[in-house]
């Protein structure tokens, strides 16, 4: 008999008939797509909100102030906890204590990367009510992350529901400032402990929440960039797509040669072509004339399987097509390349570019390193921000905290 | 003041003067090198074995049936730990019982996939002595997957030292049985407790082991695979040739879609060429007879960037080179083809194909799945390996279990 390194798991749930096919993108002529069959199609529990049981801590944190708040290094009292195996489904949700995980060392999120997750953020209107901003995309990208390495899937509405209470627990964590809100960190790992390369037979869906301050107190400040051509984050046919754990280890080496010459991030060219992809931490925007038609246009790459499908990205598409389109801009989601910017910077038609995520929303890029020259991303010295970006902050930011009411703002 | 995304200790570890160019591969014209930089070049601790403390379990594991042992599924009573940080360096090792990880959720390991391993194996020989197989090669591609995801480096033959002192400590649990050995774990992680995307400030290595039974416990048993087309496993400047957790979670369906259809393992291609690269988790060996020349060749896929530098790989090739080239057989690593096989097996020319891998040593293949048609690789219906994946196996396995004193091996 032969004694399999791959875990039997895989057939196991082989046999479940849903299957999706997510199209990967396109490099050359070759056509990459993977079936993607969500784990948890074979079995009957999903997420229960109506099963959760609440623990409260009986230390409650001090609050810091507000303006000392960094980014993801203080967290508030609970976390939200779901565990899965493949026999049973998902179990009942717990809220409890924030609290140190206990796993065996040979459990298979330390080993092969078994681990997704989402950055999503609760806000306090002004009339103190919390608001979370499109839930619904970041519960429909976790769930094609999960599914893409084999973890299990689930309602999307149910883990919404799950987080709508757990903000509202923690909502003594939320500053009543603009520009402060609590970062969600929706996390999923494989907690099989064996060793054998495998579909994991267990998971823990957790999430832990992290008051956080606006990423510029003082007003926007200008990042410059060092364009990558050294190393590659994403290929067709590969996970770049995905918020897997898998993309982000491996760009810390060129992000800190970025930083080691001065530069906040670096800037993932792709192939012969260097063709712009997205920033270390976020997607990239470019706002310049084109040279033809002297048109506006609003530039981000395509979502090919190579780039992020970020949520701010989406929302930057969206507002640029319902506010800036009316007013005679293009706006493209297309292929282009190093050389593009450098041409139409070198011709004055570089009108501004930003990086858009989660963490900044929006942040404007000064200049870009390539090639052993500066390009300038249309910036006078004295300016922080093009008017495009802070334009765009200004919208999104408006429907986030509910000055503005918007179907992607969800009350809790 | 800005508040960055991405940690500082990125810059404090730039200032360190030591730096290694590692190429990436080529592609097309391409070019990818990336300056990967040891975290530990800047700390004056190393990791120091004649520090080690050993605490001894009170509850010995009763010993499982030699014939009962699954890969990767028990494991012997202790494990060694080291801790590092960015001021103090690598701490004092630990032996101690083996026991669960206690971890706060916000570990960058659960989110970033920080971590990497190494897989080796102890052998006893005949008199009783226990044997590791060419460590030095295992220290040194875990010192370079840790370089590249920003996690420390160590003195490689600190880390054999201790692992010497370990087996011995738990020599009970290998059966002195060819066949048998006792597979170890080395892990390192990244052990910060902060949600900034950055070099991890803090880290674990730790060593896991479990004793293993014979891959093919009545002699070989040869496996099909199935070509994958549709996904890529590894690119050019990627990090397809370190043994990052990141490597392996994106693989599972891909595997797991090739076992609905009745294959052991998939077959990574790359590329519109469609060049073999490597199996699931084994590199990739062929034999076959040169069309033009009729000379005997051994190819197997260039160490590009794309593909695992696995030890097993090397041995076979070392030995290729010992001992079949002087009988007359040319020994290449090359870029080769879907088709080059498939023209081979229908002109006759293919002679056998197999896997190698420390889980296996060798595996022979007896077809391959691609267009919709099986390519057959050499093997009668009744054979279930070729001669050369015969001797390739008899020749490691003699200077694996001592039979051939040679320097791959080390006595501990």
């Amino acid at each position: 008999m032969m004694r399999p390194l791959f875990s039997r798991c895989a057939t196991l749930r082989a046999a479940a008939p849903q299957v999706s096919r997510i199209q990967l993108g396109s490099w050359q002529a070759r056509q990459y797509s993977i079936k993607v069959q969500a784990a948890s199609d074979a079995k009957p529990l999903d997420i229960d909100p109506s099963k959760l049981t609440i623990e409260k801590t009986t230390k409650p944190k001090e609050l810091m102030k507000a303006e000392d708040l960094v980014f993801g290094q203080n967290f508030t009292d609970h976390m939200i906890t779901i565990e899965w195996d493949i026999t049973t489904g998902w179990k009942a949700p717990q809220i409890k204590p924030y609290q140190n995980l206990s796993l065996d060392p040979a459990t298979c999120v330390f080993h092969y990367a078994f681990e997704c997750f989402e950055g999503m953020k609760a806000y306090k209107d002004k009339a103190g009510k919390i608001r979370l901003f499109r839930p619904d995309k970041n519960m429909a990208r976790f769930n094609t992350s999960a599914a893409r390495i084999a973890l299990p899937t689930f309602e999307p509405t149910a883990l919404t529901e799950l987080l709508a209470k757990f903000v509202q627990l923690e909502s003594r964590f939320i500053p009543e400032k603009r520009g402060y809100s609590l970062y969600l960190r929706p996390t999923m790992i494989g907690t099989q402990k064996t060793l054998g390369v495998g579909a994991p037979g267990s998971a823990l869906l957790y999430v832990i929440a992290s008051p956080v301050g606006p990423y510029y107190p003082t007003g926007f400040k200008a990042i410059s960039l060092e364009a990558t051509d050294y190393a590659v984050r994403a290929w067709p046919g590969g996970v770049g797509d995905k918020k897997l754990g898998a993309n982000y280890a491996p760009c810390i080496v060129p992000q800190r040669e970025a930083m080691s010459r001065g530069f906040q991030q670096n800037l993932w060219l792709f192939g012969e072509e260097e063709f712009v992809t997205e920033v270390g931490t976020m997607n990239f925007f470019v706002a310049l004339k084109n040279r033809e038609t002297g048109q506006n246009e609003l530039l981000t790459a395509p979502l090919d399987g190579t780039i992020l499908n970020g949520v701010t990205r989406d929302s930057v598409l969206s507002l640029a097509r319902e506010k800036l389109a009316p007013q005679g801009w293009k706006i493209e989601e297309r292929k282009y390349t190093m050389k593009e910017l450098d041409d139409a910077a070198n011709e004055g038609r570089l009108i501004e570019a930003f990086g858009s995520g989660t963490a900044a929303t929006v942040s404007p890029v000064r200049s870009i390193s390539w090639k052993g020259k500066l390009v300038q991303c249309g910036l006078q010295d004295n300016e922080e921000s093009g008017e495009i970006t802070s334009l765009m902050k200004g919208w999104i930011e408006a429907r986030q905290y509910g000055d503005e009411e918007h179907e992607w703002s969800m009350v809790c």
